[in-house]
């Protein structure tokens, strides 16, 4: 692609590096941000570097924060028994987002990959195994994609905890709510199949097999 | 939703205001930009920066561009009895992709378009009529979309010129090179037969009805 200028080169590359986001999409949103007032690509160029430079975790859970703890883990209503582990922030706002969960959290910033070389090391697991010798802990969740990444980082924790008594336990892999039985792949239903529960008109926990 | 911290939440407000982000793809992109390296954040805030501050236009042609003259303008190599007038740089981009056309450029900035408020006062018409009464100039070509909005800056622009000897037309609509003729849509077909041209083994220049 030849451009006009190089200013515009410069923002059609830095735009392109974003996910999701090829030459002509970047593109495209160079030529929207020009036509927009200047004050929103400000806004825009301020808001992403605030991002990076201002941009806290807290120091128990590693969740991002404004403060050196994070609203959940500083609140008093939360029950401080569970901990969910979980990929990223996204997935903390999505639970809170069921109003289900009243415990804590645990943000591991990633998931084990060896193919996009992420492993256990760069990860915040080694600060969830000391949070899991506290006695006052009692369940951990591990809230995991359904992918061959996240059981292999359920089971890498797993097998580091040394608490018998630390009940272990993981989201429920199963068909979807409102979804049709007949459309729902093999795995998934062959999954649900192994993953019966008891049925009673209450919602039950599920142990892991 | 619910963000667990301002700096995120004004990042996320920012990204979404982009053409075809919502509220979650900001999300995500926001989360990659912290996963990044903190270079790749500053150095993307500091191109939309200077893309809205830096970003400066052809006086001749209206085209970004480095220069006061545009390269294309200050050419000497490209015909300058030829204007083809186009709604945006990027449909300069695609025209020149075609290395089909010798000519000189005029970008309008937008095309007439009531519904969204664009009229032609807030486009640069005045400017293409002032230049078309060069008697250099002897041909105009219209580049718009083939859309109602297409249409009406064209006839618009066509209406406004007084020069009987200055050549007018306007990119062919028909079906596009290696496209099927049963799928063609019913409107697209009844236009191709409506400009058929003379058949001949060199291309030809279809004069608009």
């Amino acid at each position: 692609m030849e451009f006009p200028s190089r200013t515009i080169e410069q923002a059609v590359q830095e735009l392109s590096r974003l996910p999701g986001v090829g030459k002509k999409t970047a593109l495209r949103l160079a030529m929207h941000l020009l036509r927009r007032p200047e004050t929103e690509s400000l806004n825009l160029s301020e808001a992403i570097k605030a991002l990076r430079l201002n941009t806290r975790y807290c120091t128990t859970c590693h969740n991002i924060s404004d403060e050196v703890l994070c609203n959940l883990c500083a609140s008093l209503k939360r029950d401080k028994s569970v901990i969910c582990v979980v990929e990223d922030t996204r997935d903390v706002m999505a639970l809170e987002n069921t109003h289900q969960y009243n415990g804590l959290y645990h943000v591991l910033g990633g998931i084990i990959h060896p193919l996009e070389g992420i492993s256990p090391a760069q990860l915040n697991i080694g600060s969830l195994l000391q949070r899991c010798e506290d006695p006052e802990v009692k369940e951990l969740i591990f809230a995991f994609s359904a992918s061959m990444e996240g059981e292999t980082t359920a089971f890498y924790i797993s097998r580091k905890i040394n608490r018998p008594d630390l009940r272990i336990s993981s989201i429920a892999k199963g068909i979807p709510v409102g979804s049709e039985l007949e459309f729902t792949d093999e795995i998934t239903l062959a999954r649900s199949l192994l993953n019966r529960i008891a049925y009673s008109t209450a919602p039950a926990i599920n142990q892991p097999g």
